[in-house]
């Protein structure tokens, strides 16, 4: 999607990643731009992800200690240093509204000693990256894995430190719903209601209502995306795999009560079709709905909120929905 | 590209493919949607390709005689049969604005007997065609490989049969430039300049305003599509391979006298990126990029054609651009 029909689909903010950008094209090319604004072309708020998650999954480790975390590109193999420090000057050289800290990620399930050690020094970078400075907005990251007592632990040794939102991360990793449901339970309780909670790599549009009930105020998620590339497409009574054979003579849009352009334009035919001769076409038209699907769901939510009758939503969407995830 | 978008690139009427159509996704599923118009939402001239080309080329051949062809799909190995009349008849269902006769193709090079047998049969298929009726706008295809006899016989019967236009075929299947261009001054003049003259699958910018220059009205290609793809971009003064490394930092859009949308948004350092990423957002805007440069090469030399300075505007026009092709 062009960045300029952001807002057109109701998308008011976006993502990006320190990790992904620092390898390619580099932070040079993106300063000579003016920052990450003026290389998009967004003038909208923009979240940059320490690529702690990028780090940590993506690419081959080359050492971690209480100084940083070596790494190679896994884009090129070049070797890599990121230090906190480093990332929050990396946030002003880009530009990022929000900057997240970097934080250390654990894979799922991990050993509980493990994951205190992440947690310890997750809280250690913290606090380096607070006192970094730099003119970012800086987000701390909730770490602790499945472990109740050192996700509060992290929550309440993070928000003694005192920043402007927290972030609980380390969902989404391949932990059964249930217990991401937990961690969020316990760690929410312990996060101000004042200053933004914001829920990584998060999600369906199950996981998006139930979360917000429970006091999130924001999410990223690639699963829109992704899934319109896949051909998975969202509407308000269930997730459709538009290449089935049921939908090549199904002349309704993709999703009947979505006012974007792609369900007031085409039928579910024709972008069947699309996908079917592997047209790029195929890939835009499924985007473009489904960020408008996660968009509006988002903005009705808000629209609840404001009228106090959010719960009376949450009710009636997750009703009328048909799960099968 | 969105089919709302063709005319905010200059775009006025495209091209389709009976053979391709009627594979997939089949002509009942767009007869359902009021023909082609209605499945793909786009109002302005269709010209639909018969689809012989693609019948002699992409599909194996089963059968060739004096009633039709029979041939295997190239989707799913099913068996088809298309006669002259059937193609007239599909060019009905699918509410083609002008529509191509079924026309038998040769490769290049090809001994002259079988040219010769190819043209006689493409020419009673072009008389059965005109006699089949039907509400489209038929156009003759006139074959004849890089014979200027066959060409001319070809031309000379086809005109006095009588048809609304005449498209000149069998080129740029793998022919040298000045072949073409040979077969293009003989078949030109046998053709009546107060009818369309079409010269099908091409082509470069060299190409179109020379071919202009000889007479030929329009033209169909997948050049600016595929080389957006590609990352292959034409410019005012040359076509340029975005991807190479001395655009990694270059600030100045694709083209500086292009007004198009992404000309006037995005920097070659950006989009070069896109294309290094191997995001899909790449070829959008390369292949926005490219369709605005060859529809204004297109208007512009439609508009010197009415100035009656068009020879100046093409010898301007190639004395600027730097040719590698």
């Amino acid at each position: 999607m062009f960045s300029q029909d952001f807002r057109t689909v109701g998308i008011r903010g976006i993502l990006s990643n320190a990790y992904h950008l620092s390898l390619r094209p580099g932070l040079e090319v993106i300063e000579r731009h003016g920052g990450l604004h003026g290389f998009m072309r967004w003038n909208g708020p923009i979240i940059v992800d320490s690529g702690g998650f990028q780090i940590f999954s993506l690419a081959p480790l080359t050492s971690l200690n209480e100084h940083g975390v070596t790494f190679r590109s896994h884009v090129d193999g070049s070797e890599w240093f990121f230090s906190p420090e480093e990332i929050v000057r990396i946030h002003d050289r880009l530009g990022s509204d929000i900057g997240m800290v970097l934080d250390v990620c654990v894979p799922y399930p991990c050993e509980e000693s493990q994951v205190r050690k992440a947690v310890e020094q997750t809280l250690e970078w913290a606090e380096r990256s607070r006192k970094a400075g730099g003119k970012t907005l800086l987000f701390a990251i909730v770490q602790g894995g499945t472990f109740p007592h050192l996700r509060r632990f992290c929550a309440n040794a993070l928000v003694a430190m005192g920043f402007p939102g927290y972030a609980i991360g380390g969902l989404s990793v391949g932990e059964p719903w249930e217990e991401a449901r937990a961690v969020l339970a316990e760690v929410l309780p312990h996060l101000p209601a004042q200053r933004a909670r914001y829920t990584m790599g998060v999600g369906t549009p199950q996981e998006l209502l139930m979360y917000v009930s429970m006091g999130v105020d924001f999410f990223d998620c690639a699963l829109p995306t992704r899934n319109a590339r896949n051909g998975s497409i969202f509407t308000g009574k269930e997730k459709i795999a538009i290449r089935n054979a049921c939908y090549a003579k199904d002349e309704r849009p993709l999703d009947e009560s979505c006012p974007c352009r792609v369900c007031t334009t085409h039928t579910r035919s024709y972008i069947r079709h699309l996908f079917m001769a592997k047209e790029i076409l195929a890939t835009q038209l499924a985007t473009w709905h489904n960020l408008s699907f996660f968009s509006r769901l988002m903005r009705e939510a808000r629209q609840a909120i404001l009228n106090d009758a959010f719960v009376e939503f949450k009710d009636r969407w997750m009703e009328r929905y048909k799960w099968d995830e």
